[in-house]
């Protein structure tokens, strides 16, 4: 039986996970779960509430991107059974490139997540699909998400500027962490793409990658993405 | 010269690598910095606005718990002068072991952070230094996070009844995570000690710890923690 992955199509930190699992070409059923519903099977397996959960079949469990990451890139006999080319290595460099990818993996699941991406989640997404009826998006957190959002893309844009990838001269999970949110608010129709030239050419690499291809076929009941969002050619 | 830590005497995520260097004996010096005020020199240090940040001779910068952390645990060479006993490793274990590690750090330093501690030093502190005149604690906000503390709690306490440590065997950076961000919310006058024994107990064994004693020296202008804050006997 393959790994399984409790996540939740839109959610940028199951994202990542899955960009991870799929560059190491591990194979992994996916488990679809809402994180606005609480389920009480969902919090057994992680009282947390949050998502991703990567299910091992000797009954292991990970839960968040932050074990999961750094437990996929210290166990590489997990892509033991890949062919060449070689997966990318998570976490590269030396120790200050490694500090320099957690810094930025930090900034996309932690300050991005924090004022972007949860809250376009919940008010686009998640309060629309409330059993007891939905409620319109509150205009006045949307334009304060898309204030912060410019600020978030204007550092992208500059890092993705001054270096080959957003961390340094290797792909790192910093690039999937950041590929994560930013397919999540594309998504939803909330990229100014015109805006930041840098940010696209880099967002067009990562898209072009094979690992990408799922997470374009992605579609959650209640919403539909710009037809753009999945044309590599965007 | 010493390490410098720019970092605010309240923030858990500061407090939690204080612990961390004081427990390897690294000598640091601290740079108090106050968060609501988004200094631009500070922001030119870490344009996340975030802290701490850990500065070397070298003219090496760290931003975050995550950066920090990993990085002190993977550079064994600055606790390399230190004397018997042993620091502690912050990610003890297997890669198993390390995985639970995480877990945890990542649910004080996200979950908790956002559900309790943030909001608690918004409405309590950062509300009122204001320089246009303070805000009184939204009584609202505080019964939420007071809720959101109590399952916080059932949690570590369920944790620290059924392990030695938080996160297994032997004490990690989960329980420093754990113990700084709990350590915030005692000095806020929010902790209920007696409800939780298996809490009490455990935070006892951290707070006896020599590391532990600069926080418990701590004290931020307009506040004043509880008499029992700094009493190893509470």
């Amino acid at each position: 039986m393959p790994l399984r992955l409790t996540q939740y199509r839109l959610c940028p930190r199951s994202r990542s996970i899955r960009l991870a699992l799929a560059e190491y070409r591990i194979d992994v059923a996916l488990l679809d779960e809402n994180p606005w519903e609480w389920r009480q099977g969902f919090l057994a397996k992680n009282p947390a509430g949050e998502m991703p959960v990567l299910e091992f079949d000797n009954g292991l469990t990970l839960c968040g991107t932050y074990s999961v990451s750094e437990y996929i890139a210290e166990d590489l006999s997990l892509a033991a059974n890949t062919v060449a080319p070689a997966p990318p290595v998570l976490f590269p460099g030396n120790r200050e490139d490694r500090a320099e990818v957690r810094r930025l993996i930090d900034w996309y699941h932690g300050k991005f997540d924090r004022e972007v991406t949860r809250e376009l989640l919940i008010e686009k997404v998640y309060n629309s699909m409330r059993p007891s009826g939905p409620i319109a998006p509150d205009p006045g957190v949307l334009r304060a998400v898309r204030m912060n959002l410019k600020y978030h893309l204007s550092y992208t844009g500059y890092l993705a500027d001054s270096r080959r990838w957003l961390a340094g001269d290797d792909l790192s999970f910093a690039d999937f962490a950041a590929a994560a949110h930013i397919s999540t608010v594309d998504y939803l129709g909330e990229m100014p793409w015109q805006d930041y030239p840098a940010v696209k050419n880099w967002y067009q690499r990562m898209k072009s990658r094979p690992s990408f291809r799922a997470l374009l076929g992605d579609r959650v009941p209640g919403t539909a993405p710009p037809l753009a969002y999945s044309d590599l050619d965007f």
